[in-house]
Protein backbone atom coordinates (compact mmCIF):
# COMPACT_ATOMS: atom_id res chain seq x y z
CA UNK A 1 0.00 0.00 0.00
CA UNK A 2 1.48 3.34 -0.82
CA UNK A 3 1.17 5.16 2.14
CA UNK A 4 1.47 9.22 2.37
CA UNK A 5 4.53 10.98 3.77
CA UNK A 6 2.62 14.20 5.07
CA UNK A 7 -0.60 14.35 5.98
CA UNK A 8 -2.65 17.44 6.67
CA UNK A 9 -5.44 17.17 9.41
CA UNK A 10 -8.53 19.90 8.75
CA UNK A 11 -10.47 18.53 12.31
CA UNK A 12 -13.48 20.83 11.85
CA UNK A 13 -16.97 20.25 12.88
CA UNK A 14 -16.35 21.12 16.64
CA UNK A 15 -19.00 23.45 17.21
CA UNK A 16 -21.54 22.14 14.79
CA UNK A 17 -20.81 18.87 17.18
CA UNK A 18 -21.80 20.31 20.48
CA UNK A 19 -24.74 22.59 18.92
CA UNK A 20 -25.76 19.20 18.13
CA UNK A 21 -25.21 17.98 21.82
CA UNK A 22 -26.97 20.76 22.99
CA UNK A 23 -24.22 22.41 24.38
CA UNK A 24 -22.84 25.78 23.72
CA UNK A 25 -20.67 26.04 20.77
CA UNK A 26 -17.27 26.60 22.76
CA UNK A 27 -17.95 22.94 24.45
CA UNK A 28 -16.69 21.45 20.99
CA UNK A 29 -13.49 21.99 21.59
CA UNK A 30 -11.73 20.18 24.13
CA UNK A 31 -13.34 17.13 22.68
CA UNK A 32 -11.25 17.19 20.05
CA UNK A 33 -8.23 16.23 22.03
CA UNK A 34 -8.55 12.68 22.57
CA UNK A 35 -9.45 11.91 18.81
CA UNK A 36 -6.04 13.68 18.04
CA UNK A 37 -3.70 11.38 19.94
CA UNK A 38 -5.29 8.32 18.79
CA UNK A 39 -4.44 9.74 14.99
CA UNK A 40 -1.42 10.51 15.95
CA UNK A 41 -1.05 6.74 17.25
CA UNK A 42 -1.94 5.65 14.09
CA UNK A 43 0.18 7.92 12.15
CA UNK A 44 3.39 6.36 13.80
CA UNK A 45 1.63 2.71 13.31
CA UNK A 46 1.44 3.20 9.52
CA UNK A 47 4.31 4.55 9.24
CA UNK A 48 3.06 8.37 8.22
CA UNK A 49 6.50 10.15 8.21
CA UNK A 50 4.99 14.35 8.92
CA UNK A 51 1.35 15.45 10.13
CA UNK A 52 -0.28 18.97 10.55
CA UNK A 53 -2.76 19.75 12.27
CA UNK A 54 -4.58 22.72 11.52
CA UNK A 55 -5.28 24.66 15.31
CA UNK A 56 -6.90 27.65 14.65
CA UNK A 57 -6.37 30.88 12.20
CA UNK A 58 -6.04 34.32 12.28
CA UNK A 59 -9.72 34.38 10.73
CA UNK A 60 -11.13 32.45 13.76
CA UNK A 61 -9.79 34.80 16.14
CA UNK A 62 -12.14 37.10 15.34
CA UNK A 63 -15.03 34.58 16.76
CA UNK A 64 -16.57 35.52 19.96
CA UNK A 65 -14.08 35.21 23.00
CA UNK A 66 -15.50 32.74 24.70
CA UNK A 67 -14.85 30.30 21.48
CA UNK A 68 -11.53 31.94 20.98
CA UNK A 69 -10.24 31.29 24.20
CA UNK A 70 -11.42 27.65 24.12
CA UNK A 71 -10.03 26.89 20.78
CA UNK A 72 -6.60 28.42 22.26
CA UNK A 73 -7.10 26.60 25.24
CA UNK A 74 -7.18 22.96 23.62
CA UNK A 75 -4.21 24.03 21.13
CA UNK A 76 -2.22 24.57 24.18
CA UNK A 77 -3.23 21.07 25.56
CA UNK A 78 -3.07 19.20 22.13
CA UNK A 79 0.71 20.79 21.88
CA UNK A 80 1.67 19.68 25.20
CA UNK A 81 -0.09 16.16 25.42
CA UNK A 82 1.76 15.67 21.80
CA UNK A 83 5.50 16.38 23.56
CA UNK A 84 4.92 13.64 26.15
CA UNK A 85 5.04 11.57 22.64
CA UNK A 86 8.04 10.60 20.30
CA UNK A 87 7.47 13.82 18.04
CA UNK A 88 9.78 16.67 16.29
CA UNK A 89 7.24 19.16 17.07
CA UNK A 90 7.08 22.49 15.84
CA UNK A 91 4.06 25.27 15.94
CA UNK A 92 3.97 27.07 13.54
CA UNK A 93 1.92 31.04 13.70
CA UNK A 94 2.21 34.58 14.13
CA UNK A 95 3.65 34.62 17.53
CA UNK A 96 4.60 38.27 17.24
CA UNK A 97 -0.06 38.93 17.83
CA UNK A 98 -1.60 38.86 21.42
CA UNK A 99 -3.60 36.32 20.19
CA UNK A 100 -0.46 33.33 20.03
CA UNK A 101 -0.44 32.15 23.49
CA UNK A 102 2.42 32.77 25.37
CA UNK A 103 2.29 28.77 26.78
CA UNK A 104 3.58 27.74 23.22
CA UNK A 105 6.12 30.10 22.64
CA UNK A 106 9.31 27.42 23.49
CA UNK A 107 7.61 25.24 20.25
CA UNK A 108 7.82 27.67 17.46
CA UNK A 109 11.32 26.42 16.85
CA UNK A 110 11.16 22.50 16.04
CA UNK A 111 12.00 20.21 18.87
CA UNK A 112 12.33 16.53 19.29
CA UNK A 113 10.83 15.14 22.03
CA UNK A 114 11.33 11.53 22.97
CA UNK A 115 12.45 9.47 19.63
CA UNK A 116 11.56 12.78 17.82
CA UNK A 117 10.81 10.36 14.67
CA UNK A 118 7.67 11.52 13.38
CA UNK A 119 7.65 15.41 12.41
CA UNK A 120 4.18 16.94 13.25
CA UNK A 121 3.59 20.50 12.89
CA UNK A 122 0.80 22.33 14.27
CA UNK A 123 -0.55 25.60 13.15
CA UNK A 124 -1.34 28.01 16.02
CA UNK A 125 -2.64 31.43 14.72
CA UNK A 126 -1.03 30.63 11.44
CA UNK A 127 -2.90 32.94 8.73
CA UNK A 128 -2.60 31.99 4.91
CA UNK A 129 -1.65 35.77 4.13
CA UNK A 130 1.05 36.22 6.87
CA UNK A 131 2.71 33.07 5.68
CA UNK A 132 2.62 34.09 1.47
CA UNK A 133 2.97 37.92 2.57
CA UNK A 134 6.90 36.95 3.99
CA UNK A 135 7.36 36.28 0.04
CA UNK A 136 8.09 39.95 -0.16
CA UNK A 137 11.06 40.01 1.65
CA UNK A 138 12.37 37.02 -0.26
CA UNK A 139 15.12 37.10 -2.93
CA UNK A 140 13.50 38.16 -5.94
CA UNK A 141 16.43 36.42 -8.54
CA UNK A 142 15.62 32.90 -6.61
CA UNK A 143 12.46 31.16 -7.70
CA UNK A 144 12.05 28.66 -4.93
CA UNK A 145 9.18 29.67 -3.51
CA UNK A 146 9.13 27.35 0.30
CA UNK A 147 12.46 28.62 1.26
CA UNK A 148 10.62 32.22 1.64
CA UNK A 149 7.63 31.44 3.05
CA UNK A 150 7.15 31.34 7.09
CA UNK A 151 6.42 27.56 7.02
CA UNK A 152 9.47 26.95 5.59
CA UNK A 153 9.54 24.16 7.67
CA UNK A 154 6.78 22.61 6.19
CA UNK A 155 7.04 20.16 3.65
CA UNK A 156 4.41 19.49 0.47
CA UNK A 157 1.22 17.83 2.02
CA UNK A 158 0.58 14.58 -0.36
CA UNK A 159 -2.89 13.87 1.39
CA UNK A 160 -5.53 16.44 3.31
CA UNK A 161 -8.37 15.13 5.48
CA UNK A 162 -10.97 17.07 6.47
CA UNK A 163 -13.51 16.78 9.33
CA UNK A 164 -17.44 17.61 8.80
CA UNK A 165 -17.74 17.99 5.53
CA UNK A 166 -16.74 20.90 3.86
CA UNK A 167 -14.74 21.24 1.19
CA UNK A 168 -12.44 23.35 1.28
CA UNK A 169 -9.06 24.71 2.12
CA UNK A 170 -9.93 27.59 4.20
CA UNK A 171 -6.62 29.00 4.36
CA UNK A 172 -4.81 25.49 4.86
CA UNK A 173 -0.84 25.65 3.62
CA UNK A 174 -2.03 27.15 0.56
CA UNK A 175 1.79 26.61 -0.66
CA UNK A 176 2.46 22.68 0.58
CA UNK A 177 -1.18 21.76 -0.33
CA UNK A 178 -0.96 22.81 -4.43
CA UNK A 179 -0.54 18.94 -4.96
CA UNK A 180 -2.01 17.72 -2.15
CA UNK A 181 -4.83 14.91 -2.59
CA UNK A 182 -8.31 15.69 -0.36
CA UNK A 183 -10.39 13.69 1.73
CA UNK A 184 -13.38 14.40 2.85
CA UNK A 185 -15.14 13.23 5.87
CA UNK A 186 -18.88 14.06 6.53
CA UNK A 187 -18.97 13.41 9.97
CA UNK A 188 -17.48 16.21 12.88
CA UNK A 189 -13.85 15.70 14.54
CA UNK A 190 -15.23 15.10 17.90
CA UNK A 191 -16.54 11.60 16.12
CA UNK A 192 -13.30 10.61 14.93
CA UNK A 193 -12.96 7.36 14.33
CA UNK A 194 -10.01 5.19 13.53
CA UNK A 195 -12.30 4.03 10.38
CA UNK A 196 -12.08 7.29 9.02
CA UNK A 197 -8.34 7.67 8.78
CA UNK A 198 -8.01 3.85 7.11
CA UNK A 199 -10.96 4.97 4.35
CA UNK A 200 -8.94 8.19 3.70
CA UNK A 201 -5.53 5.60 3.33
CA UNK A 202 -7.59 3.46 0.82
CA UNK A 203 -8.71 6.31 -1.32
CA UNK A 204 -5.52 7.35 -1.47
CA UNK A 205 -3.84 4.84 -2.18
CA UNK A 206 -5.76 4.18 -5.72
CA UNK A 207 -4.90 7.78 -6.61
CA UNK A 208 -1.96 8.30 -8.83
CA UNK A 209 0.81 11.25 -8.38
CA UNK A 210 1.69 13.47 -11.06
CA UNK A 211 2.71 16.64 -9.40
CA UNK A 212 0.58 18.47 -12.11
CA UNK A 213 3.08 16.77 -15.01
CA UNK B 1 -30.81 30.25 -5.12
CA UNK B 2 -27.45 31.57 -4.00
CA UNK B 3 -25.51 31.40 -6.77
CA UNK B 4 -21.33 31.59 -7.39
CA UNK B 5 -19.41 34.82 -8.10
CA UNK B 6 -16.79 33.28 -9.77
CA UNK B 7 -16.42 29.84 -11.06
CA UNK B 8 -13.51 27.66 -11.68
CA UNK B 9 -13.57 25.19 -14.18
CA UNK B 10 -10.43 22.65 -14.31
CA UNK B 11 -11.43 20.51 -17.31
CA UNK B 12 -9.49 17.00 -16.56
CA UNK B 13 -10.13 13.50 -17.80
CA UNK B 14 -9.03 14.35 -21.49
CA UNK B 15 -6.15 11.58 -21.66
CA UNK B 16 -8.33 9.26 -20.05
CA UNK B 17 -11.07 9.81 -22.32
CA UNK B 18 -8.99 9.39 -25.21
CA UNK B 19 -7.39 5.84 -24.18
CA UNK B 20 -11.02 4.88 -22.67
CA UNK B 21 -11.96 5.31 -26.65
CA UNK B 22 -9.00 3.41 -28.16
CA UNK B 23 -7.48 6.91 -29.31
CA UNK B 24 -4.02 8.47 -28.64
CA UNK B 25 -4.21 10.47 -25.67
CA UNK B 26 -3.64 13.78 -27.53
CA UNK B 27 -6.70 13.23 -29.22
CA UNK B 28 -8.45 14.22 -26.35
CA UNK B 29 -8.19 17.67 -26.06
CA UNK B 30 -9.90 19.04 -29.23
CA UNK B 31 -12.93 17.56 -28.32
CA UNK B 32 -13.12 19.30 -25.04
CA UNK B 33 -14.27 22.71 -26.97
CA UNK B 34 -17.53 22.22 -27.37
CA UNK B 35 -18.41 21.35 -23.88
CA UNK B 36 -16.44 24.56 -23.16
CA UNK B 37 -19.16 26.84 -25.06
CA UNK B 38 -22.24 25.04 -23.95
CA UNK B 39 -20.26 25.57 -20.13
CA UNK B 40 -20.07 29.27 -20.81
CA UNK B 41 -23.75 29.71 -21.88
CA UNK B 42 -25.15 28.11 -19.09
CA UNK B 43 -22.82 30.33 -16.40
CA UNK B 44 -24.73 33.18 -18.84
CA UNK B 45 -28.10 31.98 -17.99
CA UNK B 46 -27.88 31.88 -14.41
CA UNK B 47 -25.99 34.77 -14.25
CA UNK B 48 -22.16 33.77 -13.34
CA UNK B 49 -20.42 36.78 -13.04
CA UNK B 50 -16.66 35.65 -13.96
CA UNK B 51 -15.19 32.09 -15.05
CA UNK B 52 -11.79 30.54 -15.05
CA UNK B 53 -10.56 27.74 -17.28
CA UNK B 54 -7.64 25.91 -16.51
CA UNK B 55 -5.89 25.83 -20.01
CA UNK B 56 -2.74 24.33 -19.37
CA UNK B 57 0.25 24.95 -17.17
CA UNK B 58 3.90 25.12 -17.12
CA UNK B 59 3.84 21.69 -15.30
CA UNK B 60 1.83 20.61 -18.64
CA UNK B 61 4.33 21.35 -20.93
CA UNK B 62 6.57 18.53 -19.84
CA UNK B 63 4.84 16.08 -21.40
CA UNK B 64 5.66 14.39 -24.54
CA UNK B 65 5.29 17.24 -28.07
CA UNK B 66 2.35 15.76 -29.40
CA UNK B 67 -0.06 16.42 -26.43
CA UNK B 68 1.38 19.75 -25.73
CA UNK B 69 0.98 20.62 -29.84
CA UNK B 70 -3.07 19.22 -28.86
CA UNK B 71 -4.03 21.34 -26.25
CA UNK B 72 -1.60 24.10 -27.06
CA UNK B 73 -3.88 24.44 -30.22
CA UNK B 74 -7.22 23.25 -28.19
CA UNK B 75 -6.69 26.38 -26.19
CA UNK B 76 -5.72 29.07 -28.98
CA UNK B 77 -9.29 27.49 -30.52
CA UNK B 78 -11.07 27.77 -27.28
CA UNK B 79 -10.12 31.39 -27.00
CA UNK B 80 -10.54 32.37 -30.43
CA UNK B 81 -14.29 30.97 -29.80
CA UNK B 82 -15.05 32.56 -26.51
CA UNK B 83 -14.08 36.03 -28.45
CA UNK B 84 -17.06 35.29 -30.64
CA UNK B 85 -18.97 35.55 -27.46
CA UNK B 86 -19.98 38.56 -24.93
CA UNK B 87 -16.82 38.06 -22.85
CA UNK B 88 -14.54 40.29 -20.89
CA UNK B 89 -11.48 37.80 -22.21
CA UNK B 90 -7.91 37.54 -20.20
CA UNK B 91 -5.51 35.01 -20.83
CA UNK B 92 -3.13 35.00 -17.95
CA UNK B 93 -0.01 32.82 -17.76
CA UNK B 94 3.66 32.93 -18.51
CA UNK B 95 4.04 34.96 -21.69
CA UNK B 96 7.56 35.35 -21.74
CA UNK B 97 8.28 31.66 -21.99
CA UNK B 98 8.18 30.06 -25.88
CA UNK B 99 5.56 27.64 -24.31
CA UNK B 100 3.30 30.34 -24.23
CA UNK B 101 1.22 30.67 -27.78
CA UNK B 102 1.91 33.60 -29.54
CA UNK B 103 -1.61 33.82 -30.87
CA UNK B 104 -2.58 34.32 -27.76
CA UNK B 105 -0.96 37.90 -26.86
CA UNK B 106 -3.11 39.93 -28.11
CA UNK B 107 -5.49 38.23 -25.23
CA UNK B 108 -2.37 38.90 -22.11
CA UNK B 109 -4.83 42.33 -21.30
CA UNK B 110 -8.04 42.12 -20.73
CA UNK B 111 -10.56 43.15 -23.74
CA UNK B 112 -14.26 43.52 -23.98
CA UNK B 113 -16.62 41.70 -26.70
CA UNK B 114 -19.49 41.77 -27.36
CA UNK B 115 -21.20 43.13 -25.18
CA UNK B 116 -18.40 41.84 -22.64
CA UNK B 117 -20.30 41.50 -19.76
CA UNK B 118 -19.01 38.10 -18.22
CA UNK B 119 -15.49 38.34 -16.69
CA UNK B 120 -13.32 35.11 -18.86
CA UNK B 121 -10.37 34.14 -17.38
CA UNK B 122 -8.37 31.36 -19.37
CA UNK B 123 -5.21 30.07 -17.93
CA UNK B 124 -2.59 29.40 -20.38
CA UNK B 125 1.06 28.30 -19.13
CA UNK B 126 0.16 29.53 -16.23
CA UNK B 127 2.37 28.28 -12.84
CA UNK B 128 1.43 28.65 -9.55
CA UNK B 129 5.36 29.34 -8.67
CA UNK B 130 5.35 32.01 -11.45
CA UNK B 131 2.40 33.64 -9.99
CA UNK B 132 3.23 33.71 -6.86
CA UNK B 133 6.92 34.71 -7.17
CA UNK B 134 5.92 37.74 -7.89
CA UNK B 135 5.87 38.74 -4.66
CA UNK B 136 8.74 38.76 -3.97
CA UNK B 137 8.84 42.40 -5.85
CA UNK B 138 6.20 43.45 -3.89
CA UNK B 139 5.72 46.69 -1.26
CA UNK B 140 6.36 44.39 2.08
CA UNK B 141 5.06 47.24 3.97
CA UNK B 142 1.75 46.56 2.41
CA UNK B 143 0.01 43.46 3.25
CA UNK B 144 -2.83 43.22 0.70
CA UNK B 145 -1.74 39.94 -1.19
CA UNK B 146 -3.68 39.85 -4.22
CA UNK B 147 -2.51 43.08 -5.97
CA UNK B 148 1.23 41.70 -5.54
CA UNK B 149 0.64 38.37 -7.68
CA UNK B 150 0.40 38.07 -11.79
CA UNK B 151 -2.97 36.82 -12.08
CA UNK B 152 -4.39 40.19 -9.89
CA UNK B 153 -6.67 40.63 -12.12
CA UNK B 154 -8.36 37.30 -11.50
CA UNK B 155 -10.89 37.60 -8.79
CA UNK B 156 -11.63 35.57 -5.39
CA UNK B 157 -12.96 32.16 -6.95
CA UNK B 158 -16.37 30.87 -5.17
CA UNK B 159 -16.48 27.40 -6.63
CA UNK B 160 -14.45 25.03 -8.38
CA UNK B 161 -15.46 22.37 -10.85
CA UNK B 162 -13.22 19.77 -11.58
CA UNK B 163 -14.09 16.90 -14.26
CA UNK B 164 -12.26 13.72 -14.03
CA UNK B 165 -12.45 12.61 -10.45
CA UNK B 166 -9.46 13.64 -9.41
CA UNK B 167 -9.79 15.84 -6.14
CA UNK B 168 -7.13 18.21 -5.86
CA UNK B 169 -6.42 21.65 -6.90
CA UNK B 170 -3.06 20.75 -9.29
CA UNK B 171 -2.00 24.46 -8.66
CA UNK B 172 -4.99 26.18 -10.07
CA UNK B 173 -4.83 29.59 -8.62
CA UNK B 174 -3.71 28.95 -5.07
CA UNK B 175 -4.26 32.72 -3.68
CA UNK B 176 -8.04 32.73 -5.14
CA UNK B 177 -9.10 29.66 -4.16
CA UNK B 178 -8.04 29.62 -0.05
CA UNK B 179 -11.87 29.74 0.66
CA UNK B 180 -13.10 27.97 -2.73
CA UNK B 181 -15.64 25.10 -2.32
CA UNK B 182 -14.40 22.20 -4.32
CA UNK B 183 -16.90 20.33 -6.33
CA UNK B 184 -15.59 17.06 -8.10
CA UNK B 185 -17.30 15.01 -11.42
CA UNK B 186 -16.40 11.70 -11.76
CA UNK B 187 -16.64 11.92 -15.30
CA UNK B 188 -14.08 12.99 -17.35
CA UNK B 189 -14.25 16.53 -19.01
CA UNK B 190 -15.03 15.58 -22.91
CA UNK B 191 -18.49 13.49 -21.67
CA UNK B 192 -19.52 16.44 -19.96
CA UNK B 193 -23.48 17.30 -19.41
CA UNK B 194 -25.12 20.49 -18.44
CA UNK B 195 -26.39 18.17 -15.21
CA UNK B 196 -22.76 18.26 -14.17
CA UNK B 197 -23.35 21.93 -13.76
CA UNK B 198 -26.53 22.03 -12.27
CA UNK B 199 -25.48 19.35 -9.66
CA UNK B 200 -22.74 21.40 -8.45
CA UNK B 201 -24.36 24.41 -8.27
CA UNK B 202 -27.08 22.71 -6.14
CA UNK B 203 -24.60 21.21 -4.09
CA UNK B 204 -22.90 24.83 -3.82
CA UNK B 205 -25.92 26.60 -2.42
CA UNK B 206 -26.45 24.16 0.47
CA UNK B 207 -22.58 25.27 1.83
CA UNK B 208 -22.12 27.95 4.16
CA UNK B 209 -19.66 30.88 2.97
CA UNK B 210 -17.74 31.93 6.43
CA UNK B 211 -14.28 33.09 4.22
CA UNK B 212 -12.47 31.17 6.98
CA UNK B 213 -14.38 33.47 10.14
Amino acid sequence: MRIPNHIGIIPDGNRRWAVGKGLSKEKGYEIGLDPGLVLFKLCQQVGIKEITYYGFTTDNTKRPTEQRKAFTDACINAVKMLSKEDASLLVVGNKDSPMFPKELLPFTSRKAFGNGRMRVNFLVNYGWEWDLNHLKVGDPTKKNIINYIKSYDVSRVDLIIRWGGRRRLSGFLPVQSIYADFYVVDDYWPDFEPEHFFQALRWYNEQDITLGG
